[in-house]
């Protein structure tokens, strides 16, 4: 293959994936087929199924694509926080930019698919479990850091995580149903949940 | 209509809405149709067609449905306790139960369904809305009795229920992906929001 060739099949693969984050943040990864991208992205149905062969190959690149995108919308721009309560809330305010803006059209990409693949064994729901328990995890370090600070009361690290994420994921869906107030109060509960000493 | 068709009638009802129960619960209620409902029921196509009409109607009945079953299972057996802390434990409980055995195969209906729809406008989201908002109203009014009652530490009703119901619909995820010791985790949890005085 030339250069040429292949810088524009890399090009078509971040249309494609782009848009089908879009589609699965709305309707699920369901909803994202080969013939949908097409009308959507103008594409060609064959150009696009030569690209990604399979639907299940397509829906794990379409959530290694969203796990991109969030990691740049969340986590890199906390990273020069120090570990901590500082770097805990600026994930967390990253997180409420991210379902308020949104960056996907239908919100939350992980509330939007978990729900439909959690009861179905096979690659996608464990990449969806895999990516979880990161986030869960990563959430829990910072919480341990700002204990270990002396920044926070003491709390279990990984339920309190849990709480946040919990939290997090229902503001996406009360963002998505139009409730006003829903920024706020999840603010409230996060305050609740990491009180500064 | 003689006695017996409306009879027959309203069985075949009951055992497609069973099934679409157990269907929306696992794949939401896109995954509900005609076609796989006389499949699964071994019903015939049109009988069901001619029961409901329209794929939203039987959406919404199998909603109807859904709360029915649901409030018998959660809250009914809530009712003999007092207001206050003792009915939010007994419908906490008869909630764990609900999604641990769980009583539809895919588990929480709500959770499998909210987040397909929240991004649809229309009756369907308007319902599960609707259902949402007297779920969060009806915790929250328990615990205001139990702070009212002095059984358990003040605390904003509202911004409690919201918890309680956030970490109940991440506990319902965290059974379907088979994390062990999701039922003791929103036991302890519970226990962090609403501690007994």
């Amino acid at each position: 293959m030339t250069d040429k060739r292949l810088l524009r099949g890399a090009r078509t693969r971040q249309t494609v994936l782009r848009r089908a984050v879009d589609i699965a943040s709305m309707e699920g990864l369901e909803g994202v087929s080969f013939g949908r991208l097409a009308t959507d992205t103008g594409l060609s149905k064959a150009g696009i199924q030569t690209l990604f062969r399979t639907k299940e190959a397509l829906q794990l690149a379409t959530i290694d694509h969203a796990r991109t995108l969030i990691v740049e919308a969340i986590i890199r721009p906390a990273l020069p926080a120090p570990h901590g309560l500082q770097r805990l809330r600026a994930v967390i305010e990253n997180w409420i930019a991210y379902v308020e803006l949104p960056l996907f059209e239908g919100g939350c990409f992980r509330v939007a698919n978990l729900a439909d693949f959690d009861s179905r064994p096979g690659p996608v729901r464990d990449a969806f479990a895999h990516d979880q328990r990161k986030w869960l995890d990563g959430l829990a370090n910072e919480v341990r850091h700002a204990v270990a600070n002396g920044e926070i009361e003491p709390v279990d690290p990984d339920l309190t995580a849990y709480q946040l994420d919990a939290v997090m994921c229902a503001t996406n869906t009360s963002l998505r149903l139009g409730e006003p107030g829903a920024v706020d109060r999840a603010r409230r509960i996060v305050g609740l949940l990491v009180s500064p000493r």
